[in-house]
């Protein structure tokens, strides 16, 4: 018998599912990667920002060197929009970097993490990673049932995920319900309030999480730019904390955990209003485009405040597999998300007005 | 009494120090930018290579899509390159990713990783990060005594560290040496060889470790784009093993941990010979430089195989960082070591010859 290296619990990880790129899909279907519509990853897209583009071609000649470490002028560009003081603030590697830093510096194998059933799969993952134990929360309507979550805690839970708004399901849980939640949860308990997609938020729905911060100590709240921001591939995200937290996080992190144009091109995008209202504008169009597409063809879909729609491809748990390879096969990326526990469903990612168009044809063909 | 997070084990970590970048010693000194001469993180002084920079470039209009997280087009490259199935690289967020990883997938809290007194300060963090019990294996000759490592090895290690070159003394152990150790170390240890200088090496001492790779189930070689190849601020590095260990890696791994900047820019250096060759010889050239200037003030040095050397600028625990503060005050940033147990020595990154005189000068005044 072979050796067998690592403890039992890394090698059960299932390794995450990314959505299929573009160029690997063109290889296997033998398409034009020009021909193809991706809107299976949530990315923005109008592309990258010209802010950021000017910012990056800037910091590029310097690429020979290390990027800044501490990360002093995103953590000065970030402090002074949120209003938090600069020890309050980790960068991470994209926001999934804060997610799994978290589990690495509270959670010690065989203590318990609590998330939602239906909830971004980074969780699972990290918790795997680090040994933990998990403790999922049957959902309410595809969203997070805080109050179920809330009992679910266990006297050695050391960490909560929440996702608002939910990736893959789209669900909003009002700041009201929040609150309430990080009311009851025991001090020692870090909850990580995982918003990477809270810049899609109508203005009625927004809410100030770092209001939160500041009154509770075990709050960690997380930011991405691979979103409305438009920096998927350079990797930057950030998390806000008190210092004990932050502290911790900044222990474990990799001292270079985000590359220099991605410090740069962040700095230049975080005020980039004009950039956020487009994007902002534009996907809520495409999410009208895409559900009244749905309304018309009759299938369900979970209401969605992100930037994407989870609908119901058919009744058997083969649908979303069955139709995700006819969209392939036309050319059309969208998330299957059989691995959620979800087979009859699929994540479609809100695109520009003509890549909705081609997404919505092929589903027709596809299903029909 | 305020609430504690995390582990012990966590909370005790001193986080990395690296170079202090150019902008936070202007800051600090008053000194103009444009004046500073760094020569703190064994960067490569030639700046970025064209080849680089074109891929970069072209890479960038994507740069709001996520990174391929499988790398699919670098690790082709590599694995033409160094003649290895695809399945047996894993990318990393610069080789620190790497070390982290092995760290992360192999080692429980209690579990012993042998390393190296004087060897790089990434082992002893990660080892921590995880709870791991260090053993540490006194050097000799500023370098590795893989006798002693071997004979170090417990019941418990699953984990060995070696630097080859080593960061920070530029010590080298000769192929023969290496491979004397792992044909003595038990196979259920995984043994990482970092070799992220190897770049730099005389023709002379090269060696193949991939062949190792193909020979020794729990052989992990870890390479760095990062230095030679002039890409520190982008963040790429691989490591190298058979699929038992590669496989858990790539389980552990954040799935978009390289960007895709680098993936683009790793792809078109790779097999750039004319921009390493031109960088080992300055490198060459520069080692020469610094030598005989501290032969002429008659300093100690060890001799260094990477590009940087060791220096003692002087025989009281104070000297490194007295010298230190004397070169930071004229603009001359190099890398005191008193954290690695050797604070009468300083780190000197090899530079371009207008900077390694200015090096010079500064350490005259420094030390008269």
């Amino acid at each position: 018998m072979s050796i067998q290296y690592g403890p039992d619990y890394v090698r059960a990880i299932a390794p995450y599912q990314s959505g299929k790129p573009i160029a690997e899909v063109a290889r296997e279907f033998g398409l034009d990667e020009a021909s193809i519509v991706k809107l299976a990853s949530n990315e923005n897209p109008l592309g990258i920002p010209e802010s950021a583009k000017q910012a990056m071609l800037a910091a590029a000649s310097d690429i020979a060197r290390y990027p800044d470490a501490n990360g002093f002028d995103l953590k000065a560009a970030l402090s002074a929009k949120y209003d938090v003081p600069q020890d309050w603030i980790t960068l991470g590697n994209g926001s999934n970097d804060i997610l799994e830093l978290a589990a690495h510096a509270f959670v010690q194998p065989g203590q318990a993490v609590v998330y939602a059933q239906y909830s971004f799969a980074v969780y699972p993952l990290a918790t795997q990673a680090v040994g933990g134990r998990a403790i999922e929360v049957a959902a309410i309507n595809y969203g997070h049932d805080l109050v179920a979550m809330a009992a679910a805690i266990t006297a050695d839970t050391k960490l909560v995920f929440i996702a608002n708004p939910n990736n893959p399901t789209g669900t909003f849980v009002p700041a009201a319900e929040i609150e309430a939640f990080l009311k009851k949860v025991p001090q020692q308990v870090v909850v990580v309030l995982d918003e990477a997609y809270n810049e899609f938020l109508a203005p009625e729905l927004q809410y100030e999480s770092t209001a939160w911060v500041r009154q509770y100590p075990n709050l960690l709240v997380s930011r991405t730019f691979s979103k409305a921001y438009g920096l998927a591939g350079l990797r930057v995200g950030f998390g806000i904390a008190q210092p004990a937290i932050t502290d911790l996080l900044n222990r474990i992190r990799q001292p270079f955990n985000v590359n220099s144009l991605a410090q740069a091109a962040a700095i230049a995008v975080l005020n980039d209003t004009e950039f956020l209202n487009k994007s902002a504008q534009l996907n809520a169009d495409g999410y009208l485009q895409l559900t009244a597409a749905f309304d018309a063809l009759d299938l369900e879909y979970v209401p969605s405040c992100g930037n994407f729609v989870l609908v119901r491809v058919g009744h058997d748990d083969g649908a979303g597999a069955r139709v995700n390879l006819a969209l392939l096969k036309q050319g059309v990326i969208v998330r299957p998300v059989a691995s959620y526990g979800l087979p009859q469903w699929l994540r479609i990612s809100i695109g520009l007005p003509q890549e909705n168009a081609a997404f919505i044809a092929a589903l027709q063909k596809a299903l029909s």
